[in-house]
């Protein structure tokens, strides 16, 4: 891969470059279709990364189908689709480790606190095999791409990150490898975090600028069904990830929450901008 | 840089790069004129790194001689003089660290516990600026290049790390920056640390395979001057790092030392092929 990477690199072709987890839905398609309009060539790799799952997480049962993940691949534009072993990516005596201090400790990271370590290590093994010139991240996992961004950025990876909008169910519940794991009724209730979401841009668009209000109101909406529990919701700055009290004009504002239905975990969040005139 | 080194690889021309903290000696000039060799570009990086020095250590004196180095690179075949300042590569709210778990926090790791998380962030930067087909490092530092070596293989980069022959003195001392520290009384004394690595070879060519006995006639030699601190004398595998009791035949052992001098602590070590049969 990283031969080929070079070669078309040499060319003068512009590389894009997908990373996923596999069981590839809609959301990656996107990505793949954003990769293919602006640049010359898509990679798109498929590796389940052990490291980013703590060993009480759903590595093992999470899941795979790498003929389906070649098919939507190929349809959406990919060139080269890359599928490392993971004795390939860690081998014995594995020992370097990537770290995105401050930003990795927060939300995510308050609840899975070695994720963004395994995270930030396998995309900059991936960007350095790969050497893309653009490489695509979901807004659905917005502080992966804030930690990514902020890596990049400090060892000077010369691949500029894109980070493309969230695809929905027709319901507006964000699409996931791991929504699969809902019970029918689950997934029912499910929407409530899309709907908290708006619940929360239209308070701030009716002027609201306490983010206790915003919160709670959330956390209202959610609890109102059965088996959940809130990990968080919160409302943060949308780059420093900084607990935001009160929200000023003009402010980029992001609303991460992550909430479990039974023993499904799920994220999404909304970015906000604080109108200038309430 | 960044741009400079894309344009020079994109000609096909391959990159020698030599990383240096400045202060160039002939050590120095040894792995440029290798770099010369070998490759069709050059470059050489001055850059005293603040994360690799604890608040205690002698960053502020670090001793500085742009102009003087300039012309060392210069002579020896340099192409690219590169000296990048401090806010550059570490602007406000930089966060991101590569570190070597293991092999770091052995050996000079014990005495100096954050040094190698500085030096494998910053030469991971500096080789995603520069992307050079080779790297080039002293043997000196010996542990440096064991642990820049593994965070090359463990996350991919393009780079071949060569390992250089240690220049020294006319006497034996290694040559180093930090000689320049030492009283006329201190650089006298410190060809012991020389002496007592050739007492090493010579015990280990003669049959001993002890490395407490080797340690112990090390420590000795070295303990006979005045004002000297022994941070650490090992016997060592050279490629895990670690500690020997028993030398076996054929075994690559490495020998390194740190010793205070005054205030001056010197480094120095040497590899050893265990002989077959003694």
């Amino acid at each position: 891969m990283q031969d080929t990477c070079e070669a078309v690199r040499l060319l003068g072709k512009r590389i894009g470059f997908v990373p996923t987890m596999g069981y590839l839905h809609e959301g990656h398609a996107a990505l793949i279709r954003r990769a293919r309009q602006e640049c010359d060539c898509v990679v798109v790799s498929v590796f389940v990364n052990p490291a980013q799952f703590a060993p009480t997480e759903d590595f093992s049962r999470y899941p795979r189908s790498l003929d389906h993940d070649m098919h939507v691949a190929d349809e959406a534009g990919c060139d080269y689709f890359f599928t490392p072993e993971s004795p390939e990516m860690y081998p014995e005596h594995f020992s370097t480790y990537v770290q995105v201090e401050n930003l990795s400790s927060v939300l995510e990271g308050t609840f899975r606190p070695t994720h963004f370590k395994g995270v930030t290590t396998v995309v900059a093994m991936l960007l350095l095999i790969v050497h893309p010139q653009k490489a695509y991240f979901g807004q659905k996992d917005a502080q992966q791409s804030i930690v990514i961004q902020q890596m990049v950025r400090d060892l000077h990876f010369a691949t500029q990150i894109v980070v493309v909008p969230t695809v929905r169910e027709t319901d507006g519940l964000a699409k996931s490898s791991r929504n699969i794991y809902l019970s029918q009724r689950e997934r029912a209730d499910a929407v409530v975090l899309f709907q908290a979401l708006c619940k929360a841009e239209e308070m701030i668009a009716s002027g609201e600028r306490t983010s206790q209000k915003i919160v709670g109101a959330m956390t209202q909406m959610v609890t109102s069904k059965p088996n959940v529990a809130i990990d968080y919701i919160s409302v943060v700055d949308a780059l420093t990830l900084d607990l935001l009290e009160t929200l000023k004009p003009g402010m980029q504002v992001l609303i991460p929450l992550a909430v479990r239905f039974g023993a499904t975990r799920l994220i999404d969040n909304t970015r906000v901008t604080v109108p200038l005139h309430s």
